[in-house]
């Protein structure tokens, strides 16, 4: 053991994005380092991103990116349903997807239901910009289990948005037949649902169940899909599920100074690569 | 130093996609690991994605999802192009692009003109899916330096596919106007080149100075985007250049079997979000 060079400092956030894959970012700090009743949560701050927040060391957000995820989870239900007057989150308590709610004059009142208060609290800390609208007077907070929430609500949104965790744990049945049927139920009757459904390079199998579940309880299904960088394989699916309308068609202008979505991105983003059509298996649904 | 468990190997490839940033994938096996006269070159094999080969340390081709990449640099053009008999290929030694060209009948011979006949040699041997058209009688390879190989013709290719490594080293003069020039000068009268440029999310600069230089030689150039897992973000960016035609109009079907390219991909991948936009610098170019 030789070599007596001056050293540096080397920190790293990694991300085990399967067992075969990872994602490292270099940090020069760690934040927050804390595990709540539900999860473990971190936030550092890392060179390429900014401040990033994991949950279960998963990547939740980063702030120079998190604008194309929480722009695809808000906008294309906003833009498509005739009246969102009263929408809830579902999860998403970092309150990106609620900062771009309140930006529409039509809607009346968000509520946001996230489970674990304290990433609420560490979005208000560390993520400005993206807790901003957290204390806006059309925001209700509510800090408990949204599964347990929605069995409380029905026909009084026009809108819901789903922004879970992966799909393990707590998280698991945001994704299956039952809860969107309580969804469904929570829904007034042209109402819309919104759900991420996972990267659709690396995750068909959970894209198609939770599109197909999706299936067995609304009548229009729509899958699109967007850049996402910090999630594994870069791009991200959301999925549209309504009563009514056609979300695939903008009616409304999104708020000034969108950075991801615009009315063309809204078109666009529905035109899925034959590779991702077969995934849904379209004409071998059982249903 | 107690703990005495049974270990395991456990072997990775990583890129370091910027100082800050890293891709990690777990390996079996390393294929081929040289230095050619032009580059290091690299084959391993990944749990998550196949074969991979890296030169100079950044991914080039993965089995598992080069196709998004070869299909968009292959179709856009040949689909768009009303009479594309003659195509010109700098770069693009593993032949992935090659093998979608093979299959318009309409096309009469590809000539690919890559340096480092090693990448030709090393994908016919660890790529067979990516290399199977580098013999079809259609096929002319030349392995020389496209820069030299491209002032020696003129008024010879209706495309001209530019799939470069990264803008470093014999690559640079790939991205810069004196090149783009010569592709001009070696399209025929309606001729049309795409280039490759890099990530919208992570490479901006680059991608801004591409375009402006593909502009002050052509009269019509256009950008769009894809997804590419591997690649750093996991999405790319293509731009396309031509004398005469719209390269944002499909006039043909691709072959059958395509998994990422499709017509209505064609025509929406050419809707930006508006952050691209604004990286372009739409009505601020000084040209």
């Amino acid at each position: 053991m030789e070599p007596m060079a001056r050293r540096e400092t080397d920190l790293w956030f990694t991300e085990y994005q399967t067992p075969d894959m990872r994602l490292g970012l270099r940090i020069s700090d760690i934040l927050l380092n804390i595990q709540t009743p539900y999860q473990h949560l971190l936030v550092v701050k890392t060179e390429q991103y900014g401040n990033l927040m994991a949950l279960d060391g998963a990547i939740m957000i980063t702030d120079r990116d998190e604008f194309t995820y929480h722009e695809m989870m808000s906008h294309l239900a906003l833009c498509s349903h005739p009246k969102p007057k009263r929408v809830l989150v579902v999860g998403g308590g970092d309150g990106g997807i609620v900062r771009e709610l309140v930006r529409y004059d039509v809607l009346e009142k968000v509520t946001l239901v996230d489970i674990d208060e304290q990433v609420i609290e560490a979005s208000r800390k560390f993520f400005p910009s993206v807790s901003s609208a957290l204390d806006n007077p059309k925001v209700e907070v509510r800090p408990m289990d949204a599964l347990v929430y929605i069995k409380d609500h029905q026909d009084e949104f026009d809108v819901i948005i789903v922004d879970s965790t992966d799909p393990v744990d707590f998280a698991a049945g945001l994704f299956e037949e039952a809860f969107f049927r309580d969804v469904h139920r929570a829904l007034r009757n042209d109402g819309m649902v919104v759900s991420q459904t996972e990267s659709p390079m690396g995750h068909p199998g959970i894209l198609r169940t939770a599109y197909r579940e999706m299936r067995k309880v609304f009548p229009v299904v729509e899958l699109c899909w967007g850049i996402m960088p910090t999630y594994p394989t870069g791009s991200w699916t959301y999925t549209l599920a309504s009563k009514v309308h056609d979300p695939r068609k903008p009616l409304r202008l999104p708020p000034e100074g969108t950075k991801y979505y615009s009315s063309k991105i809204h078109e666009a983003c529905f035109v899925l690569p034959p590779f991702l059509e077969k995934i849904l298996g379209e004409g071998q649904d059982p249903a």
